[in-house]
């Protein structure tokens, strides 16, 4: 049971629209937006989106709670141009996957005591208002950032919201969660597609690979637009996390010119004692 | 339907455990040994293996077909000390992950005529007799190497053997083989413990990753062993696997720090492209 009547999401893709079909589901009245008129068409016609959000996101003031589920650079767009309309709105948040430059924009044009970054980690290749599904934050794990100046009502309902919705929440500052994300989510995307464009140049199809590989490459089917503003808003942490793996490569290499085996088995076995849950 | 009556299965490990599983589902009588007495007693407890090796497996020279089913350092010890007692053996195999050192050395103790290298691509990160079952080979990728002396009959026969398991088989001579696995294979799953091991000295546990970063640590959790035999059996290929992909994340960091959206759009969208199936 969610405690609010109206949600304006803007951004109907696999989160903003999964995000709209589960609270429709869920009776929440719906007013939506997307700039793809045929997703709008779409979400429309199931009746998942109850209203359309005019041209400039006309009639999003009458939203209890507002959710912008857009690309980051997009949504560091937008949020000045609504804000002044936002007056009354309970909550307003956004699913981006790095959360301090947004939280920061949001304490910056007024939004702050109303505004909590979200982030679903939903990790789908997936894309778009048809790779969309009202199950996708069914037992998600889901970082919420307040700002520096969120109200504990605010917090508390975004918690709600997302709890309501089968969600796990974890709340921490933005900083910490865009630090932590360099490593636990962006390191593997790019290393995925590292390994994608590696096998293209050596002239090898993904439908060539086994199991492993196969899934060692999924997370290069993700959308290239997103990604890009993802890496680029969080680059200082990812090239740390980059400058670690490279040394790991390093390790690697080093044993096997020198047949140093020990090296090597030590290499494997510490991790698969890590993949097998030993102490850190 | 297999035309053979008796395998002898010399590692009853995933492989050899599964191969044995499947075997004795189709009615061919198995003949097994493994170094730890726990799986050969589970094996032929379950009835899977019908007659067990004796030590310097004593017994071997009955079968008409035996598998070496070892880690590649393994399979090189053992071939020479068994091949005298092979006289009458139809098919000699082994299934380790590298192939070339393996082939040229069953052509060295004078098995090349009769001697076929297989490598099911089976990309389980699991391992043993209990992780063994008889529908690995089901729709699994299976490499055959002839020697430089294979017989056709010898050849013949082992396709059927795999296809008779319903694997699909791929002929295709050691070196091209290593050279292909190097980045097939051995570079993701370099990769996959390369990213444990960084995770691992962040503090970052596989449980707090979402679905894309424990795909991408899963092929960590292989068995040391097994591994260092095939890394430090494939060095050279798997060195220049690991000189490209490190080219490719210096891409990205390069145009990171240039601030190149242009670029690092490409490098996520490339990457989406092959995933897509694009020609390449």
């Amino acid at each position: 049971m969610i405690p609010i009547e109206r949600v304006a999401i803007v951004g109907l893709g696999l989160i903003g629209g999964s995000l709209a079909r589960a609270l429709a589901e869920r009776d929440v009245r719906v007013l939506g937006y997307d700039s793809a008129p045929d997703s709008l068409d779409a979400a429309e016609g199931e009746g998942i989106v109850h209203e359309r959000l005019g041209a400039q996101l006309m009639g999003i003031e009458a939203a209890d709670v507002v959710v912008f589920a857009l690309p980051v650079d997009a949504t560091l767009a937008v949020l000045p141009r609504v804000a002044p309309r936002l007056g009354k709105t309970r909550l307003v948040m956004d699913v981006a996957s790095t959360k301090r430059s947004i939280v920061a924009a949001a304490e910056a044009v007024g939004l702050g005591a109303r505004y909590v970054g979200a982030h679903p980690l939903t990790g789908s290749h997936r894309s778009g208002w048809r790779a969309s599904r009202a199950s996708l934050f069914d037992e998600a794990r889901v970082f919420l950032c307040p700002s520096s100046t969120t109200d504990a009502a605010t917090l508390h309902l975004a918690e709600t919201f997302w709890r309501g919705l089968r969600a796990g929440v974890e709340v921490l500052d933005a900083a910490t969660h865009d630090e932590q994300m360099a490593w636990r989510s962006h390191l593997p995307h790019v290393l995925s597609t590292a390994l994608a464009l590696t096998l293209r140049d050596a002239g090898i199809q993904r439908s060539a690979l086994g199991p492993g590989g196969r899934d060692m490459t999924r997370l290069a089917g993700g959308p290239p637009t997103l990604w890009t503003s993802i890496v680029e808003d969080n680059e200082v942490a990812l090239a740390g996390a980059l400058d670690a793996i490279e040394q790991q490569i390093r390790v690697l290499r080093q044993s096997l010119q020198n047949h140093d085996s020990g090296t090597t088995h030590d290499f494997f076995a510490d991790g698969r004692a890590w993949f097998d849950g030993a102490p850190i």
